[in-house]
């Protein structure tokens, strides 16, 4: 097995080599679109079952709209056309024939050219407000609360996987509320489900925020967000909760009678997180060894290897593993007993590095004779030994630890990348040498933000929601500013 | 609430009324394409997981491969492909401009026309082949045992909500193996997989099957299937498993080194169930009065009204509901108490029979009196009193005493409209007047098929797996037969 490209190294290299190798996913037959792989998909399961617990737990229900939007219903509320016409993958025709020049191809039929062109969702709002109008006449039909999981497609020019693909898989929630605070409250709500999962969940540091207009969702009054940093001191956005306003109650015409017995149209929220939640989760915890999991989205938390020499070693270590595999079992710890005599036990424990196995148990002649074992953890790398003897329980305690240890690690690193600065050329040394997030004031301006970014690069992440009030000078107009806003890269 | 349509009256009104009112799904405004309503998708929910389940227990793993599908790849397997292409969603652009004519509409945009077209997947043999080729060189690379659960797509011209819809739900098992014995034993499996699941936890009974060549899957070599049928005689394809051959080995040029090191094309299976299977659960359950759902389905398995006069009466009400709520829900029974004053007793009993809630448990004055409550079961409409001390276990007996009854009845329906007959005269009478399976002996030829499906509409169901072999004349050529097969109208 090739060692990894450093991170050091190359960042990006290193990324894609760990997403390839480690059989997460890979680049398909078509253009920007991904295979993830079962120990992917595995991953991205957990992570789906969890929040869509969560979504339950708060009152939300699934359903599935239709993929395809027909062209008029998805130019209705002019923002998010705009915004989302120039990446959309169009069906104009529903048939192919046989090519008459060449039996063995096929050729699109055009006789079959679609009366309106279908628009692949590269987000549902259009299709599903436009069903929103014929379930709401009345305020007791509100609130709407509904999460759809799904594909979406939008043609991105340069793909990465799991970071930007042209199709990904995502959940997207559709709510419409009879009043505006009640949809500001849902938003609200939603990003502080999406700040506790990414947190306790995935043990990703997150900033809770909200967009400046120009990095607005299109088609929102406000955007909301949760903001990681990734190790390269890059930003990545991890998921966004959107306030619609009216705007596609309008859009669509979704009016109801109020409690006054007044007609008002619907206020609506979104919001969403997708498979780039995979990016985030790899580039925040991983190594140059591989990946390293969080033990509550590791498919697998503990390998037992046999380190053996001939088949009475084995067999003696087989019963030994065999039970401790059967009480982790029991505790609900997803474990696996990796035996095979055809590969080595240093080939094994450089696989399962590769693969993020928080916890490698490892068994030998002599941990037979003094009833122990050796603990490797993958997260930090180090090793112990341990009695056999409650083992069990040791490892479960453990796996805890690791998730805490895991988290505290991000939030450390966090903690080393963010700088606060009050000149612009503090801004660009601290940007150009460290990265990360930088904490600075703003003039509130989209064209102070746009020449920051075009001269840097870095664009507001956000204005943090639990943001103390502070007098300051912004960065180039030097304009007076109340708060400091968080400034990267981002991915 | 407006009474169902009956459906002696009208069987496909009915259908289609109770689809919509119980709120399982609706037409949405893309042509063909349903929405799936949060109760519709709270049932599919449960079915997923319940075959997700079995997949992963006989050793399959998710994974997810792309919506779309590059023409070249789609036409390379031929009778894949000529099967599929008449019915294809067709991707041609990637953008959308403003009209130039009307900057408030958009227009497809000429210059982002793609190199090659991409196919909305009807089914996605293609895209995985093509992906399986890069995975396979040996056999230690085999079986792959890979499932997906996703959209598709086929342009259907007469659509039916969850029966036949241009877009729809479902799982595809995509399976590769290095000897032909391997692949059909894993079409076989999942067969038995989906027969296993349909009976004993949809209730519905299935007759496993064969194919005739005529109705096989487009590249496939063997099809297999289970036959459900419905209350109105005709027959629903509930799920199928295909035994592929090296079609799509070949196709894709998919080799590996067997055992014997020599290289040989993989042998593979497909196999799918779909949304289609809501429409089996409606038609094979359901009454006039609306759904009747088998209590492993119901997203709400006892509901409990009160009813009374006055708030002092639905304060006592309620405590005892409380109470009994809590010790179904500690058996693991989901119950729901709907104590809204709104509504009256009668109108709430309409609404669960229509959504087909198993159990209904009215607490009123004289039963807090008694210690007792009424029950009534939604699956044969009878009542009875019982004391509510341990309820919860009585009602928890009920539930499976239901599920099983649910099964018989529908057990029973098939058997008495299960017809052998030895003539073509009988075989129309029977057809016409009373429908359902009718067991006949068939020369084994494409024409005799062909004709009695022209004639009559009725086509081979399947050729039964477990069948006694028994001398016969065919129905129309007269020609010596070995075996009955059964015919039917189908959906």
């Amino acid at each position: 097995m090739a060692k990894l490209t450093s991170r050091a190294e190359d960042y990006s290299k290193w990324y894609n080599e760990l997403v390839v190798k480690a059989d997460l996913a890979e680049n398909s037959g078509v253009r920007g679109c991904m295979v993830i792989k079962p120990y992917g998909y595995a991953i991205w399961e957990k992570m789906r079952d969890q929040m869509d617990k969560r979504f339950k737990e708060t009152g939300h229900e699934n359903a599935y709209f239709p993929i395809f939007i027909p062209k008029s219903l998805f130019e209705a509320e002019e923002k998010n056309a705009e915004g989302f016409a120039k990446e959309c993958a169009v069906v104009t025709h529903y048939r192919l024939k046989t090519d008459p020049e060449n039996p063995k191809k096929l050729i699109v039929d055009p006789e079959a050219k679609l009366e309106e062109e279908l628009i692949v969702r590269p987000t549902s709002e259009a299709i599903i407000w436009n069903t929103y109008k014929n379930w709401i006449q009345s305020y007791r039909d509100l609130p709407i609360l509904i999460n759809q999981w799904a594909n979406v497609v939008r043609w991105e020019m340069r793909t990465r996987l799991f970071l930007r693909t042209a199709e990904f898989l995502w959940q997207e929630g559709h709510t419409a509320h009879a009043t505006k605070e009640e949809a500001v409250e849902e938003t609200e709500k939603m990003l502080d489900v999406y700040a506790d999962f990414a947190e306790n969940f995935m043990a990703i540091p997150v900033i809770r925020g909200i967009k400046t207009p120009s990095e607005r969702f299109a088609g929102a009054d406000e955007t909301y967000c949760i903001e990681a940093l990734m190790q390269d001191g890059k930003a990545l956005q991890a998921g966004t909760s959107h306030f619609l306003g009216q705007n596609f109650g309008k859009a669509f015409d979704v009016k109801f009678t109020n409690r006054e017995g007044k007609i008002e149209h619907a206020w609506g929220t979104s919001w969403g997180t997708s498979t780039r939640l995979m990016g985030a989760l790899i580039m925040t915890h991983s190594d140059d060894f591989g990946l390293v999991l969080p033990p509550t989205l590791a498919p697998i938390q503990v390998v037992i290897v046999p380190i053996f020499k001939g088949e009475e070693q084995l067999q003696q270590i087989d019963e030994v593993a065999s039970d401790l595999q059967q009480k982790l079992k029991a505790k609900g710890i997803s474990v696996k007993y990796d035996n095979r005599t055809e590969n080595k036990p240093g080939w094994k424990f450089a696989e399962y590095e590769l693969k993020g196995v928080p916890v490698r148990v490892a068994i030998g002649a002599r941990d037979l004779e003094n009833k122990t074992v050796e603990i490797a953890r993958r997260d930090n790398l180090t090793k112990e030994t341990q009695p056999i003897e409650n083992l069990e329980v040791y490892i479960e305690q453990l796996l805890e630890t690791i998730q805490k240890d895991i988290f505290q690690k991000a939030l450390n690193h966090r903690a080393e990348h963010t700088t606060k600065v009050n000149t612009y050329e503090e801004f660009k040394k601290v940007l150009e040498e460290k990265g990360g997030f930088i904490s600075a004031h703003w003039d509130g301006t989209a064209e102070e933000e746009e020449q920051i970014k075009n001269e840097t690069k870095a664009t507001i992440r956000c204005i943090p929601l639990d943001n103390p009030q502070e007098d300051g000078i912004s960065l180039i107009s030097g304009k007076p500013s109340k708060q400091r806003v968080i400034f990267a890269k981002s991915y």
